[in-house]
């Protein structure tokens, strides 16, 4: 389909545009074609063309859409997702064969629009594996009939009032033996399903998440129902539904998230997805699960693997972001020595402290990603084979906290490193056009959805908490985990007593100095968190108010500090494995090192507080680090960001183009917009009607 | 005009609609009302209540406009901005007998909408003081013309590829005796004049910068020029001026901001506003400044009073913002004890941690605002009366510094609050309806335009380390500003041997002890910045790469700690002051406290390092001490809140509404937007053509 995809490597890296930013692609210290392709590996690198090339040969994908009323971006997303079922972007088998490129197709997809993303993956893979994952052979039938599009899918899980708390749904699910048939129903319009994607306009059904009730008024809690809200042939809602649009949103308006409310809906008995529970014909409920929470934990374990794929769309936004402010700061000169000519702002320390660590967290966060999704994919195999093994127990826990605190840590990475990008470039990043804007709003739902990142990091904490509880009292405790994730705490709590020993900037400039103290933080914040727990439970307190009281400042830092050690240790081995090329290990282990210490600065008053930092030497060496990190960096940037970037047509921001022509493309991008020159339709109100002043009788 | 002003107090602070948020109010430890008085005075609330009781009782200010395409956004913020000079809300002399009254003005306009507020704002008062503080006697006419809409103005400074330099812009004005003209003209695109307020659709008239050069070629630097650009009857542009709108905006799409480009455009010599240089009939240049940086100076002089606004204007948009996040989290009830009912998460310690500091924050800065801008209007009032004396130039030299940070802090502080309740209102927050993304979109801007956050911070860090120049040698030297701000500094370096003192919990729960802290981080980072400019000057470096490389973690930081402690300090005093009525006093101090304390624990790693922090009990006091002002605050927080809250048509936000029925109000506004539940115009998209799975050859 790509049509220039013979030639192999030549068309797989076409050479970038001559222009502006030739002078620092000339200083770069490596090849950016051949970090690319360390970096993807040629198979994802044409993954990408290949989509990449399809959304830009088909005019139903061209820009700009920029602008276009609500109703309009929702058609325009739809016909896209329906060319994209048409185009086979979606083949289940292909991506079971290599499931990266499923994250690859989501944030290739993504970063030529979040709404189109967002409506394919919760059509084809949210509804899909939910019914694939809860339902048993009696629903297989609905699978087909998703990828011819048949059916149009959306998963119905919070409601009005209830969005981080969904064991409190409130919907119902009563059976009636009589017609063999769940009877659907909203109490009130504060249980209306509120927020669900897909369902604004365009699902004709949904995986409906209700409470089960049978004869004699027994419920079992939180269920999973396919529903049928909307004829196909109309569109037109099924009788008893009343389904409608939320309306607008900050970003992603090309998604129609819905409400919709059930009045007595009747539904077989066999659309109830079954998996986890089951209702005989006479109304006897069955599961093979003991207790109900253990069940309720089955039947959204499918949850964890959209905070997989969450993390790797925050990276995705990340990259677009650093690559439109990199190549707009390379090339944008303001000021200068006294005499000489304007210099680029890439050269002024400060920007370059503003920017460089962002694009060095885009690749830490970008490789944790991939591997973690790698570690999911394990994870789902040994469920698919009902794998009962503690190691696979074990495996769920581990892959459960670190998407639990790793989406909250791209997420807000990612929101901050935006809001920096979008200031870093001044007005010209205030200019719709430029997309700053567009990243800034479609990447904040990250930051909410599949679980608020606050409440989502407890899970993390509790994880590691519940580590030391199980392991007893500290001391010669055995910590394990099959990702290796924890296994430093075996020196906890002898780690304690480490403290920083770099001994001058040179040694600072490598991960390993971060990753040491990182490990020290962690064991600190987890005693911190530990003590903090037991004091509150001593004064009292419930183990509901305990653990709220200890969230600010001890589970939540603990949780964050234990997945920026995570992200940073994958990425330290990552760039020290013996299959990175030479030419490349230089740059990769800068950008290791400068994550690792820019992150771990934010935690510099807990590093002297618990006696790791002492002096005023640490704290400034590890500022000198960062800073000298960033000018060996500097010159590097343009070529860095040259391995991120997607095509321009893809990346879609003048002031970001691969050729540097700053100006030229962000005058063109404006003289291209409608009526730029027109005088305003409404110019005879000016013309005619002035003001006498003061003629309104009434004054202030 | 406002319809029920008569009746006084009970008028003017009507009782709040009873409802869910009702608990807390009667949990409140003080009277709203009383507070409301205190903190705006009796003429202030009265000035409010009529502007917003002017745009709620007539049908041009009707909400909702939300979703409007962007040509119609721009012609209601025109029909509104001619009604208000038509209510000649505008009135200069009303405002010049009471300048806060301006401030008022802008920030109640602005709560309503920032479009609006921004186009008559720089219309009136942006064009309208550039006329007037630049130009002489023959330009007064322009005056009146600007009040009843004869001519529109706007102020075109920045070019597409100059902003923070403006000094460096393109755009020249060469004089031509033979006609007594001056002829401007843009070289190429890059100098078109760019970013400009109300130059897009409807300004008339542009005071527009241009290098000004004489016969012979010589050149002057920047001068102001009134240019006429569109003919007032047709908006038709005027011979040789190509002017257009520069697009959508990432917010303020009301406000029409353009470009324009000047082809030889001759305008008569009297247009030059030659307040400070002028040419006679014969071609000869005349100032009254010996050096052109003294000139540009003056001629520039008008922008910091922009920048006081923009603090004013922060604040607004963050008052709101903790209005809404505040008023939701207080009927927002999620999860709960094993057994009762589900509590509102305003009892979350964690969620009072996000939201009660910058609840704290708005109302610092409220005060921080209000008593800048009367140093501010002290300071005009020197400058119209010529006044050479040298405390006038110390006082403007004090509030360029205090404005020039203030900037950034507010709007920094804005941007973080604003996202911070985005977050905090869950979904519910990322809905256009409930204003959150508006406020964030249209508070942008202010960390940008009128000189960027950072490079601005540059301009406090300068006038503090000049101080220290100017003071000689540290040690006896006297510190001492008009407004104080710096006297502190007296006992440097004396004051860094200060630590901290605070021995119990009780005691860190006073304002006091963050003042006296921070006036040891100032001192510190005085230090730390002299220090580091004198290394990099020793290391060889020329002024411009010492500043530069001075600023990361050395003179960005001292501007930032210098804002917060006189923030602090004016608030500190403020809450302190024997005219505090009694029982406002507590509150008023848990805040003073909170905002000083949570502010400062920003900066803990640097206390720790520079040795103020010693052991860990003082890091975790301070924590402490925040999170039990919280706890002591979040029964007052609903009460605080009403204090600060415009009218609900004003707020515009269903969540944040008086009555606090959250989802009553949240489920009105959705079912009322257009459409809501209409099938898609597209439907026959979906029900015609089904995508034959892979149909299309072409696969991936």
């Amino acid at each position: 389909m790509a049509p220039n995809e013979e030639g192999g490597e030549e068309a797989l890296l076409p050479d970038l545009p001559r222009g502006p930013l030739d002078a620092y692609r000339a200083r770069a210290s490596f090849s950016w074609k051949e970090l690319a392709l360390f970096w993807e590996g040629e198979d994802m690198l044409r993954l990408k063309k290949s989509i990449f090339s399809a959304l830009e040969s088909d005019p139903v994908f061209a820009r700009p859409d920029r602008g276009l009323p609500v109703e309009r971006l929702r058609e325009l997303t739809f016909l896209r997702c329906r060319r994209l079922l048409q185009l086979d972007v979606l083949r289940a088998d292909a991506l079971l064969r290599n499931p990266l490129q499923l994250l690859a197709l989501i944030t290739g997809l993504g970063m030529y629009d979040w709404s189109l993303a967002a409506k394919a993956f919760l059509h084809a893979f949210v509804f899909g594996s939910a019914i694939f994952n809860s339902g048993s052979e009696r629903h297989l039938k609905y699978i087909p009939k998703i990828f011819n599009m048949e059916i149009f899918g959306c998963f119905a899980l919070t409601e009005l009032s209830h969005g981080s708390n969904t064991k409190a749904v409130r919907t119902t699910a009563h059976y009636d033996p009589a017609t063999e048939e769940f009877v659907l129903h909203s109490p009130d319009f504060e249980a209306a399903k509120f927020w669900i994607g897909n369902m604004g306009k365009t699902a004709t059904h949904a995986v409906v998440f209700a409470q089960l009730c049978v004869p004699g008024g027994q419920c079992h809690g939180l269920h999973p129902f396919l529903v049928q809200i909307r004829d196909p042939k109309t569109l037109l809602p099924m009788p008893g539904v009343m389904v409608g649009d939320i309306g607008e949103k900050l970003g992603q308006n090309g998604l129609d998230n819905g409400f919709a409310m059930f009045h007595k809906v009747r539904i077989p008995r066999q659309d109830l997805l079954n998996r986890t529970g089951d209702v005989t014909p006479e109304g006897t409920y069955v599961t093979r699960f003991q207790d109900s929470r253990q069940r309720f934990g089955a039947s959204l374990g499918g949850l964890s693997a959209g905070r997989v794929c969450i993390v790797g769309m925050a990276v995705a936004n990340l990259k677009l972001a650093v690559c439109i402010a990199l190549r707009f700061s390379a090339t944008r000169r303001q000021f200068g020595p006294a005499d000489g000519e304007e210099v680029p702002v890439l050269e002024y320390q400060l920007q370059q402290w503003r920017l460089l660590p962002y694009l060095a967290a885009a690749y830490a966060l970008d490789h944790f990603s991939k591997s973690l999704f790698v570690d999911l994919v394990a994870l789902q195999r040994g469920l698919y084979q009902d794998n009962q093994s503690a190691r696979q127990a074990e495996l769920g826990r581990e892959v459960h906290a670190l998407a639990s605190a790793g989406k909250p840590l791209a997420s807000w990475t990612a929101q901050r490193g935006i809001q920096e990008c979008r200031e870093a470039c001044g007005g010209h990043g205030y200019l719709a056009v430029n997309r700053l804007g567009d990243l800034r709003n479609d990447n904040d739902p990250n930051c909410t959805y599949e679980g608020d990142n606050n409440v989502l990091l407890q899970q993390t904490s509790n994880f590691l908490l519940a580590l030391l509880d199980r392991e007893g009292e500290p001391g010669g405790a055995r910590f394990e985990s099959p990702l290796k994730s924890v296994d430093f705490l075996a020196a906890y709590p002898a780690l304690l007593s480490r403290r920083f020993a770099a001994a001058s900037l040179q040694d600072c400039l490598d991960s390993a100095v971060p990753l040491a103290a990182y490990e020290w933080l962690v064991c600190y914040l987890l005693r911190e968190s530990h003590q903090k727990l037991a004091r509150e439970k001593r004064a009292g307190g419930s183990d509901f108010d305990a653990r709220n009281n200890s969230q600010a400042y001890c589970c939540r830092p603990l949780a964050l500090a234990f997945l920026e050690l995570t992200v940073l240790r994958r990425f330290h081995q990552h760039t020290r494995q013996p299959g990175v090329p030479p030419p490349l290990r230089a740059v990769l282990r800068r950008l290791s090192a400068l994550y690792g210490l820019w992150s771990l600065s934010q935690h510099s008053a807990l590093l002297y507080r618990g006696g790791y930092f002492s002096g005023e030497r640490a704290g400034k060496m590890l500022e000198d680090a960062i800073l000298e990190l960033c000018s060996q960096l500097k010159d590097d940037a343009v070529a860095l960001v040259d391995v991120l970037a997607p095509p321009d047509f893809v990346l879609d921001s003048p002031i970001g183009r691969a050729d540097g022509q700053l100006y030229r493309n962000l005058w063109g991008a404006v003289l291209q917009q409608p009526g730029v020159l027109e005088r305003p339709s409404w110019w005879p109100e000016f013309a005619a009607s002035k003001p006498a002043a003061g003629a309104a009788s009434s004054k202030l």
